[in-house]
């Protein structure tokens, strides 16, 4: 495991009088389907993990139920400072409250997170959306730290991220900053979005998007798994080829599409840094040529020298980045509410 | 003239001891055909005023000269804490220097504006951007007052303004931030934009691209000035109606990309307030009501609710937003360099 350094003198504070050693964090990402925990240095090295099943078709109860026992699981744990939660789904970062979610994780949306687990654990709980945890986790420990403002994008079955801005993460009004993925580009024209409407960025640039494009183009029905285009699309993609370029098209039309509305937020917000991360924006060259390509061409002069760059923690941010959300407003101080938990 | 009350409780430093009346701000337009200089009131107030044509043929200097001979000739000026400065062009707002401008104002680029200006006026002088300057008017005495987040728009020859976060007007890495007008959209695939590139929403939505719309639709060839466009638009246009579609379909279409480019970036940033204030925002239900509409109907369910609204100030924003630089660091007490100036 690699460390990775905080960009910011941030400490945690000490077990005790007569202990050296920092106090972890705790984070915690919940998805549809799994759960993964895990201990966390207050530097952003993940010292410990353990990854479950998500109890999502048990409902709620069980779901805290699963996210306390995996949290129980971790070794190292004692002496956390607290657990940072990243969920899927719009999270009130000041209450720790689920505001709605997903059909993966039904009955989900009103969930009191910090408190019902809180109560699990004897722990202070801290939550938010997971793709703001993922831009807390680069800002923090990855391609951003020391950035002052920053656009963090993450590609994926959808599309989200983060924008900070004065080295803080936005959350917006309505908890809802982020969500790059419904901006409506031209490549998209009639494309139905997951959000209901249509023509956005997500319907053209997503994983699943990409894949349906690679079925129109090739006629190969049967795909229905971006990892399959990506493979097609490298340079040796086997002897035969087939399907080559039709992979390597529909990844250029997807990363294209994002490039020119990564640039128009660029060109509106002017950050200092931006970074995509995500399962396809994993995927290499294929993707990140017309990607960068696209970007350069649209950029106003002001910020014409700026060029994406890949997320750094992969998919360790989910788990970092929820650790991360306890440093989020200042050194960790945060006093541990039953003395005979973690001292 | 109306008064307009500072969201904020900022008060300019006395004149001195047996004074209570707080000193007074002054703020200077530049334009490529006029200046406009002002005296402002911390509370916001425009107490007076002078307009004088830009010597931009003439050169650097002559602008410089006419600035200062605008502020000079401005009743009431004694005593003011200092000179804030709008101009078009990108501005760095940390050291007041004009790094870029348009053909408007040839070989203003490079000039130093607070340390010319501040030498010919024996003030403190600061200078941005003629859009933050419009922002920083609404944000502090107009439409936006007192949010914490919103995001101001002004649509004129041009599109541009600027974004509200924690209060503070977002300046971006190069000085840039606000440039909403080089979003790529939809509605304007293949229109060439001023920027040199094509398909963006100024080529579509501003005031001269809605007028350009206008002839392609009547076959009108004759019309160039967007007022013209608005009054054909009228309800009451006339006993012919000639162009009266035409004018709607023009305005409606300009109006609806700037909605639904609008709502991409709300859904993106989730500001509380979103502003829209320039000369093609004044022409009233043919721009308002298809602008709300597209705006309405591209929303995320977090900010559904929210709908633009009309800047408050006019054009005496930028007179007033340029005084308003000021004060953007807090409370004035800024101390005027030449005492035999202004006390």
């Amino acid at each position: 495991m690699t460390a990775v350094r905080a960009p910011r003198p941030r400490h945690a504070a000490e077990s005790g009088p007569a202990s050296a050693s920092p106090r972890p964090l705790l984070g915690v990402d919940v998805g549809g389907t799994k759960i993964a925990a895990g201990v966390v240095s207050p530097e952003g090295t993940l010292l410990a993990s353990v990854v479950r099943p998500t109890p999502a078709a048990q409902g709620r109860t069980a779901v805290l139920d699963a996210i306390a026992a995996a949290v129980r699981e971790l070794p190292g744990r004692e002496g956390a400072v607290g657990l940072g939660i990243g969920t899927g789904g719009v999270v009130d970062r000041d209450q720790g409250v689920v505001l709605s979610a997903n059909a993966l994780l039904s009955g989900w949306a009103g969930t009191r997170l910090s408190e019902e687990l809180g109560d699990r654990l004897g722990l202070p709980v801290t939550a938010d959306n997971d793709a703001n945890v993922f831009a807390l986790a680069e800002q923090t420990y990855g391609a951003g730290a020391g950035c002052a403002s920053a656009l963090y994008v993450s590609v994926g079955t959808g599309i989200g991220g983060g924008l900070v801005s004065g080295g803080r993460l936005l959350r917006g009004a309505h908890w809802t900053a982020g969500e790059f993925g419904h901006l409506a580009v031209p490549e998209a024209a009639g494309r139905p979005c997951n959000c209901g409407r249509a023509g956005h960025l997500e319907a053209v640039a997503s994983g699943p998007a990409i894949t349906a494009r690679f079925r129109e183009l090739s006629g190969d029905e049967d795909v229905h798994d971006l990892r399959r285009v990506a493979a097609l699309a490298e340079p040796d993609a086997g002897p035969t080829g087939a399907g080559t370029e039709a992979a390597r098209a529909a990844l250029a039309e997807g990363a294209g599409a994002l490039g020119r509305a990564l640039a128009g937020l660029v060109n509106t917000l002017d950050p200092e840094r931006v970074v995509v991360g995500g399962g396809v924006a994993s995927i290499g060259a294929p993707f990140w040529e017309p990607l960068t390509e696209a970007f350069a061409a649209e950029l106003l002069p002001g910020p014409a020298g700026l060029r994406p760059v890949p997320a750094a923690l992969g998919p360790r941010a989910a788990v970092v980045g929820a650790a991360a959300l306890l440093l989020e407003d200042g050194p960790v101080d945060v006093p541990v509410r039953r003395p005979e938990n973690g001292r």
